[in-house]
Order: C-alpha cells, then structure tokens, then sequence
C-alpha cells in the first residue's frame, strides 16, 4: 500500500515530463521525444513498426520477427492454445512445446492475428449520422452507421476486417482496417514454470527473471506468411538509459472518465469483481487440487482470474487514495470552470458532466441484473458460451446488419465462427465446476425471489443444473454446431438440445436489461462523453492521446530503475538471479531443462528489464524495440505501481516489464537448442 | 443497491425520534421509552432481565427460559458444538439432535456462558492510573490496571470472570463481574435445512421462514443449574406493532469512530477482507463438494465464512454510500467546531482528531504485517490455533500479570484451557485445506522477499508445509497438549512437534509486529479515543449510547414492517410461508420432519418476524421479550438494511429478523413431538 499511496501522489506534478502516453501511430509527438531522447522517429519508421506490430483478437499484442510469419508474444497470451493442443498423456504447458521443422507447427484452434494495414478518419461521417439526436435515436444511428461501414469497408470479411474505433471517448473516429489471420500454428512454448517463474507471487512485482515468451506462425494458403514488415533482432540489446519503443494494443484506460463514472467503479463495480474472482480462485484452486488432470485443464483459467485479480485489485486501490482522487476532481473542475466562463461553450458542453451523472446513478441501479442476466452470460464456460452464440446469432441473423448486436453484425462473423467451430477440447468437469459457480452466484446476485431465478432453480440445485446440462447436451460435438448455425431460427427452435433451451430461456431478460442499458444509460454517456471531448480538445488543445481501446498504441520511454521504499531497483537482471531465486517449490521451481543446462550459459547475460514506457492490460506480447526498429525486448507485465495506469501515469515508478533479447537468445539457443528458430530470428 | 442507498439519506434526519441505541442494562432511557409506548421499564424489570440474560462467550447471546437451566439461544450459535458432537456416522447438524431425557443431553467441548452478575464504575481507578500519560506508557498503565482490577475482581476465575469493558471508547470504564459456565450441553436442535431454510440466498433478507433456535443447559456440579432468573415464555408471541425489548451482547459497532478511522475500512480493511473471505468461500465450497463428509466437517467454516462475508459487504456499501458518508463528516465537523469555539476544551481535546488520523497512517503502513504477522495467525485452524497458544502461555505465564499480552491475563485462564484442552474433534483435511489456503495467502501478502516467507516456503511449497505439520504434529492428542501446557517453556523449548517449532519460529516476528501496533498506534488511537469521548459528553451532553463492546444491551422497538424498493414488507410470516417457499432443493428444501408432519401443524402460526429493535452481530440468540418481561421471539438476523448499523442506525428499514414465540412451540410441539422441552418452556 505504501508504495502506491506515496507515488500516485507525484502524478500531476510532473506529468509534463513524462514518458506517458499510449500515442496514435499516426499522431506521435516525434518532436517532443526528439527534444527528449535526440531520437528521430518519421512517418515511414512509424508504417513499419505498424505494419510488423499485429494483434491477437482474443486480447494480446505481437510482432513479426522474421520474413516468413514468425510472430513473438507472451507465453500467457498462447496459454489458453498451449492448453488446448494438450492431452492429459501431452502437456505441453508443463513440458513446453518445440517445432522441429515447419511441418511439427501445429494450428491453433482459437487464435486470430490483426495487422492494421490502414486507418482513416470517419469522425465526420460518424457526426453527421448522429448530428442532432440524443438518447435512443443517437445511439441507434451510432450503432448502424458503425455496422454500414465496417461493412462496406471489409468487403471479404474472412481476410480483412474493419473496425470503427472511438477515440477520445466520441472525440473522433477512425476505421482501422485488418489483415486478418485465422490460420496461427505454434511454433515454440518453452515450460510454464519458465515462463511464469514465480508465479503469482511475484505477478506485477519487479526485478522479474521470466522468459514469458512463445513463438507462433501465421500462415496463408497452407505455406507460412511472407511477411514484408518485421522487427529485425537487436545485437546487443537495450542497455540502460537507453530510449525504448513498444507498440502494442492497450486495452482500456479510463484516465479521460468523469468523477461520476470514477466512482462508481470505486464505490460499486471494482468491488463487485473483486469478490467474485476471489471466490473463483478459491473454486478453481481447490478444483487443481483434487489431481493433476484438473490442475492441468484448470490451469490456464487460474492464471487468468489470478492475474486480473491482482490488476483490479491495485485499480482500487489507486481509486481509494485519497490525495489521487482529490488530484483528479481538481483537474475535472479545472476544464468544468473552463467550459462555464465560455458562454458558448457552456451552452454546448456545460451540462455533459451533470448528465453522465444522471446516468451513472441509473446504471448503478441496474448495475446488478445488468451484470448477471447480460454481462456474465458465457459465465465463462465454453458450452454456455456457444449456446448463446447460437441462440443469438439465430435471431440476430434474421435482421438487417445496422440494426443487429454489434458482436453479430457481418464484420464479426469470422470470429463468430472460429469460436463456434473451434475444435479446442471442452472439460465436463471443468464445466460442470464453472457453471455450478457462476449459477450460484446468479442466484445470490439477482435474489432467489427473481422470476428467473425462480424458474430456472425451481426443479434443480445449481449444481444438479450443471451437472445436467453438460452431460446431456449435444454442443460438445462440432458438426452439432455447424448444423445448429447453419440451421438458423428454425433449427434453434426445433432443437431439444438441454443447453439450447436454457439459453433460450434466459434470452428474453438477458436482451430486455441489456436494451435498457444501451437505451437509456449507454446512449446519454456517450453522447456526453462525445461532448466532454470536444470541450477538452476546445480548453485544453488536442496534443495529447486518447484512452486505450485494444487498438495500436505507441508510447516511448527508456530502460529505467524506480525507487521502493527508499530502496534503488536496477532495471535489468540477469539470467544468474533466476538459479538464485530457485528453490526448487512451486512456483519458484525452474524446470529441468535450465537445471541441466545452466553450466551452457553465460550467466551474466540480461534476462529481464524495466522501462519507463506507458503501458497497460494488453500490452502483453508487445515488442520492446529501440530507435533503429530493432528488437530489444519483450513485454509482459508492469511492475505493481503501474495498475494505477488505468487512472494516470505516475512516471517516477510506473514502469512496463519485458524479456530481454539477449536473455531470450540465450536460452532459445542453450537451453532449448532451438538452432531453426535462432536462425530464424537471426 | 438501491435500496441500502436510499435508506441511508435518511439517517441524521430522523434519529431522535428512532428506536435507536444499544443501551447499557443501568443506563435505560425508561422516560424517552414510556413518552413513546406507553411501557415503564423500572431497574427492577432491568435487573431481572440483565440475570436473565446470557453470553455465549464464543460469540453470540441467549437467554435463560426456566428455572433448570435452559437456555434458548440460535442453532447457528450452537452450530460449531453440534458439529464437534457429530461424526460421519451421526449428522446432528443434517439429522437434528434431540435429548429424550435429561441423561441424553450432551456436553459441548467449548461453549461457555457468561451471566452478567454485577456492574462497577471503575472510570476512576483506570483515569488515575493513565493520568498524564501518552503512548506506550499510557497503554501499559492501561493494561496493567486491567489485569490487575480484573485479577483482583474474580479470586475465582473458574466460576467467576470479571472484564474491565472501555465504554464510549473510553468515556466510562465499567468492571462487569459474570458468573461463568462451562459445563453446558446441547439439549434440542432442528436440522440445519430447518434452522437455515433459504441459506446463504436468505441470509439477512426478509421475509423469512427459519427455525433458528437450539437449546442448551447450564449444569453446576453435574446438575442443571437452579436458574432463578429467567424469562417465561408469553402465552400468545408479539403482535404487530407491539413494542418489543432485545437483551444481548452486539459485538462492535463504529458509530463514534472519527472520519479517519472510517475511511481506512472504507479504503483499505473491508476490501482486504472481502478478498480473503470471498477467496476462502471458493475454497470451502470446492472442498465440500468431494463428498458427503467433506461437507459436514466444512459445513460450520463455510456458514461462518458466508455470514461474515455478506455483513462486510453491507458495512463495504454503507460507507461507499457518499451521501452516507458525508452525513458522517458534518457530525464530525460540528463537534470540532463546539470543541474549537471553546479555549479550555479545545486546548484539552482539540488535537485529538489529527493525533488519530496520523495514527491511521502509521496504521495504514503496517496493515498487511500486522494482519498477517499476528492477526490472521491461526490461520482459522484448531491446530495452529492450539500451538500458538502453548508457545505463547509458556512465555506469557512467566511473566508477572499485568505485564502479560491481555488474552494470557489470569483472568483469561479458564478459556485458554477450554480451548486448548478441547475434545473437539480435529479433521486433519479440513486443516490441510485451510492451512494451504492461508499458508499461500501469507506469501502473496507479504510478498516472497520478506525474510520470514524466504525461510518458512524455502524447502517446502505451501501445500506440502501444511500436510506435513498436520500429518506429523502429535498436537492432536489432548494428553500431549496437555503436558506441554502444564510442563511451561521448559517443555515448549524441549518439544520436538513440528508444530511447535513452526509457531515457534513465526513469534519473534510476531510479537514485533503487535507490540509496534500497540505501542506507537493503539495506545494513539484510545488515548485520544478517550479525549474524544469526553469531549462529546461536554458538547454534546451524555445522554447517549456507547458503541457495542460485546456486552449486555438493551434495545427497544417494536413489531413492525417497511417498504423495499416501494413495496410493504408486512413484519410477521407463517409456517404456510416455509411450505411455499420449498423447492426440494437446498437450500431450500425443508427435511422430512417437516413434509411428515405438515397436516399436525397450524399453517397460520407466526414464524418469523421483524422488529425495530436496534441490533448487530453478537445479539445472534437474543431473547426478544414483550413489557411484561416474557419472551415473543428469538432474533437470529437483521434485514439487509441493517447492515450498514455498524455506522448508523436508520428507523425506517433497519429491522431485526427472529423467530416467533409461537412458531417456536408449534414446531418443537407438533414437528419434533418434544414434549419434556415444551412442558418446561411452558
């Protein structure tokens, strides 16, 4: 807690020097880093880090590394892949995985690569489809001109795919064009307990010595991807001191919300998920302990809940320090103050704040059936996961693509389907276990008298329910789905399927509570929130950089220490101080393979570093590169005072935690004896 | 949400024409209460009931219902005994238990009750004793005096027990001289689907439909006790609108906290709980589905987890709720203002505030090390609670009295051995799974580089450490503890458990931590507690309430309903409600008992009832009684509104929740056919 409460308390004071931002690739303050690193960074060196940066759709970032495909990213953003392809008698997440030869890659049934090959601006035809109209009728008109143009700009959706991207919270709008790459093969994995050496322990703490790194391929027609655009591989690495460059897709901030919506997380929804995960850890702890089969299919879940746990946690508190918060009233007041001396301004902009206000109390009120009839429908488990799909892609299907949900118009189709057909394995008992939670939870939450609630426990306990469903449903089998989604309405209708008809029975309340928000909350907070940023860009000028969106960022920074607790921490450590930190015990338990080898190693090579650069959730898989475009790194976490990002960057101690790519050459060559990558690579 | 929110604006308003207060048994607003219902409450009728009424020392409160003994308190108050009573071959908790004749009544392993015998002013003794003093000095003059004014009050502590109680945090100190009670047995409890109708989904709502009631008997030299005191049971239970007086023991309350004490559990000590409990929730609900036996020997933790876990949310809420919170504030800001407007008493008293809040920062600091260093340090187990208790006695008893940690006083003897001597059955998977539980929580808290972590997990994981203490510690055995007690720090220093030396080797650390606590921030916090106090009695005058100290109160009010999200919730259930309300499926599945004997029964009977008494955790088993003295009801929770009665007290929807006089004898009666109880209640 100290540590946190004392240094969100610089922010504001120095944010001016600060290496903060998650910048636009095609609006980068070159001068300003120029003036502050003598690094030149140009239009055309910005096009190439775009085009060899790619995103993975499910929630990671990457780049290519090689002119055949060869991307790099996080060991835990190809962990849910990793665990997929694995057997009870194969566990590739424990053993690690190596390709010998391109033909031993083997397809990854869930992951898609994006690489953003255009970005133009579409604020105005955005203004003009909403100009005038509030409420419904804004937020109608924002949904289908977003569905219409993605459309029409992604006229084969299977290879490219478009995405309207709100920045600035309305402020402007771009469309992102994609190549999109649906056939990804892994290609190296080294051991979790390599990779996440440490564990949840040591997660969001610094020094670090991870190789949280895997090696996967995309291909196209069959033979791996000629990739024009890539990161060359450093051939020394970054030293200290040195200015550091990471593109990536940040998934959210909320550095730009209202004092309103800051409270509600802090007051209501932060809370909210923090009780519910912690209790599915505990679930989904003691289920791994009942043997090694369920750690090994529970495993990739845990890590999940465990690492946002501990993000969310220190999002709390960054909102309950008291000084941080007071900090961030007094900027709202300030651009408040602004916007009221300006009568013009005032007339237009002056009452978004009190409006968002308004809203927010609604949502608070709705925050709880929201969450439980709509929010946590999948209640993480593949088999719900899919019934809904195909229970709502039946009906969604029947209408014209403007007015569909927008996780079903056209241009979210391929995803739709990779999901839908995935041939990733589904766990009876992992499934049995997840629903049985999540249908307990929803009783508590919405309260047993709940008409649904009441209906759907009247025969069976949750757990019976689960149980029930799962063994008798038929969505475990792949051509059961094809049929269903092929099928349509009329298909889903007939169908006796248990789990069809229990999506089904939950649908009506699930779409009622969720029109209700998109409606009457959704619809007024963006359209203040649109109003809010133009009144910023008025007040305050437009040279700064919007909140993250899960779309590409670039931020700057260099290879730098922090202090804690009046103590120095060095920015690099080195491959010795994980034989150090060995004990031999999960999670501090280095697998056998670096046992074995350590006497190969030079030891004093660089294993891990931290960097000033502004980065967020998301950002996992980013490449670290230096001012030549060359790979010098790889990201994988902040240190703990960064989970206060998501509110504001704190430049003293907010620091991105990488692999070094010394480090990562060391052991792809001496402990793996990954001679084809290295080359690769090299 | 909604509704805790709403409700809580309308707290200052109305509060002096409230049943609000918690009122000490010789400081009654008898005039206030009979301007208001007509009901003379004279010392008699005060006195009669103060030895009428009971403490189970573990937690909650009862009251004596005949002249041998019996006591009425709830089953989830005897819950823990039930269970230690049970084995895998005889469920009381899932059966019931029900003694035919007084030699079938069996003794439980750790209850004890208290019987509030005589109450001394000592505010005096103790001002004398601290006069002039700050910090340490004045918290060691404190303590000393306590143990010494309690020492000197019961010259027998086996049959008598005397605490020093600190009133109005400091205002008063009261000596309370108690008979004590260990020698009592379990005589009648529902089964638990009964006790608990509507489980955790039903907990702290109302309407309800619960038997919660258990009944025990104090035995004095191997003979029920000659009760001369205690309450007769009303011919016909409470009507609607009937005022309605509630003797027990509320446990803590908050109410005259300063604003910074307040918003540390708002920022920091709530959530941290919530996290921890809701993470222990999932473990407990993952172990209990192994098996049948895996359940029952969770089934006490788990309930005492759930419960717990939902009252911290509602204090979470109540002080998230901003309005609330700043209602808090101005009461905070008048009484500096009358305390600054006035030289002598602001020179006295005027620091007290800011002397507090740089407490809490300090407090803030250690937080994690103190919970997890000393607070959390038996981990919830019978085993590690146990071995701690002999490392520390051994040390502690070669101390003189007043220099002993308080809960080694002399005084405290007869529990310690309770305790420590128990017959209370250890399940050796149970303390596996929570000492891996709260082994691994120890880690990530205080982070894998403290010293004490480094040398506990460096040879073995969390979960191994656990199996291996449990599995080789011959604590388990009562002889063993037994000669370990009586054999001192010899036999500590001697013994070669492994248990001993792992709590051996965490106290040094330990106790550091607790005497940082109590020296630099404890000994601020009640030093100018106590300034504060008496600063709101010159201000404010005394005619006022302390905050719950678990010790005897008194509340007033009466049967009566309130509106939820606008509808009237009408104050009185039936037995008709409990079959309604049955699904067949837990938690909401009545037993056997109850569908076999459904046509015997009055279905008109009262069952439950709300009242306005002013309750909190602790007032568990509290006896509600009519004006004439004679019991309506059994308080076994409150609505969820009052929840947030840890900082406040709102009349129109804090409502406690019991059980009626009425549907008590129908259910013993004509349910469980318990003729010798009822013709003694009777």
């Amino acid at each position: 807690m100290k540590t946190l409460i004392l240094t969100l308390l610089a922010l504001n004071l120095t944010s001016s020097y600060a290496d903060e931002g998650m910048w636009l690739m095609n609006d980068f303050p070159s001068s300003k880093v120029e003036k502050r690193y003598g690094t030149k960074i140009d239009q055309k060196w910005l096009d190439h880090a775009r085009l060899s940066s790619v995103r993975l759709a499910q929630g990671c970032s990457g780049s290519f590394i090689s002119p055949q495909g060869l991307i790099m990213t996080n060991h835990h953003c190809a962990h849910e892949c990793i665990e997929q392809l694995s057997t009870s008698g194969k566990d590739f997440v424990a053993q690690g995985f190596q390709a010998k030869t391109l033909e031993d890659e083997v397809k990854c049934p869930e992951l898609e690569i994006n690489q953003l090959v255009k970005i133009t601006d579409v604020t105005e035809t955005m203004n003009r489809a909403t100009q005038g109209l509030t409420g419904k009728p804004y937020s109608d008109a924002l949904k289908a001109t977003t569905a219409k143009t993605e459309k029409e700009c992604a006229t084969n959706s299977e290879t490219f795919r478009c995405d309207v991207v709100t920045l600035f919270n309305g402020g402007k709008y771009n469309l992102y064009e994609y190549k999109r790459y649906q056939d990804v093969r892994l290609v190296f994995a080294p051991e979790f307990a390599a990779a996440f050496f440490g564990g949840d322990p040591d997660n969001f703490n610094f020094p670090r010595y991870d190789i949280d790194l895997s090696l996967i391929r995309v291909y196209e027609n069959g033979a791996p991807l000629k990739s024009e655009n890539y990161f060359k591989w450093s051939k020394s690495g970054a030293k200290p001191g040195e200015p550091t460059f990471v593109t990536g897709h940040p998934g959210r901030t909320a550095r730009l919300l209202t004092m309103a919506q800051l409270e509600t997380r802090r007051d209501l929804t932060l809370m909210s998920v923090i009780a519910l995960y912690s209790e599915l850890r505990g679930v989904l702890t003691e289920f791994s302990n009942r043997g090694a089969e369920q750690k090994r299919i529970a495993n990739d879940h845990l890590f999940g809940i465990e690492n946002s746990l501990k993000a969310i946690k220190g999002k709390f508190q960054a909102l309950s320090d008291k000084t941080f918060f007071e900090s961030k009233r007094r900027d709202e007041n300030v651009l408040i103050q602004k916007i009221k001396s300006n009568p013009k301004w005032n007339k237009e902009y002056g009452s978004a704040w009190s409006e968002i206000e308004k809203a927010e109390k609604e949502y608070r009120n709705i925050f709880t059936a929201l969450t439980w009839l709509e929010n946590n429908h999948d209640f993480d488990t593949k088999l719900f996961g899919i019934a809904k799909n195909l229970v709502r892609a039946a009906a969604e299907f029947e209408k014209p693509n403007e007015q569909r949900l927008k996780e079903y118009t056209e241009s979210k189709i391929p995803e739709l389907k990779q999901s839908l057909l995935s041939t990733a394995p589904i766990y009876d008992e992992l499934e049995i276990a997840m629903l049985t939670f999540y249908f307990t939870k929803f009783r508590e939450n919405l309260k047993a008298d709940h008409p649904l609630v009441k209906k759907i426990f009247a025969k069976k306990s949750p757990r019976d329910l689960a149980k029930s469903l799962v063994n008798d449903t038929e969505l475990k089998k792949i051509d059961v789905r094809e049929a269903l989604f092929k099928g349509g309405l009329k298909a889903i209708r007939e169908s006796k399927d248990p789990f069809i008809q229990f999506a089904l029975s939950m649908d009506a309340d699930s779409r009622a509570i969720r029109k209700k928000y998109e409606d009457e909350i959704e619809s007024v907070t963006k359209k203040n929130a649109e109003k809010i940023a133009k009144a910023r860009f008025l007040a305050l000028g437009t040279d700064t950089y919007p909140d993250a969106t899960f779309t590409l960022r670039i931020s700057y920074g260099s290879v730098e220490g922090y202090k804690e607790n009046g103590k120095k921490i060095n920015p690099v450590t080195t491959l010795a101080g994980a034989f150090e930190r060995h004990t031999g015990y999960e999670p501090f338990a280095l697998p056998a393979s670096w046992l074995e080898n350590k006497s190969k190693l030079n030891l004093s090579t660089p294993f891990n570093f931290a960097t000033s650069n502004d980065i967020i959730g998301g950002n996992s898989g980013s490449p670290v590169v230096n001012s030549a475009g060359e790979i010098v790194g790889l990201v994988f976490d902040g240190n703990i005072q960064s989970l206060g990002g998501d509110y504001g960057f704190d430049p003293t101690v907010n620091r991105a935690v990488a692999v070094h790519s010394e480090g990562m050459l060391e052991a792809l060559d001496k402990i793996y004896g990954a001679k084809r990558i290295v080359n690769e690579i090299k």
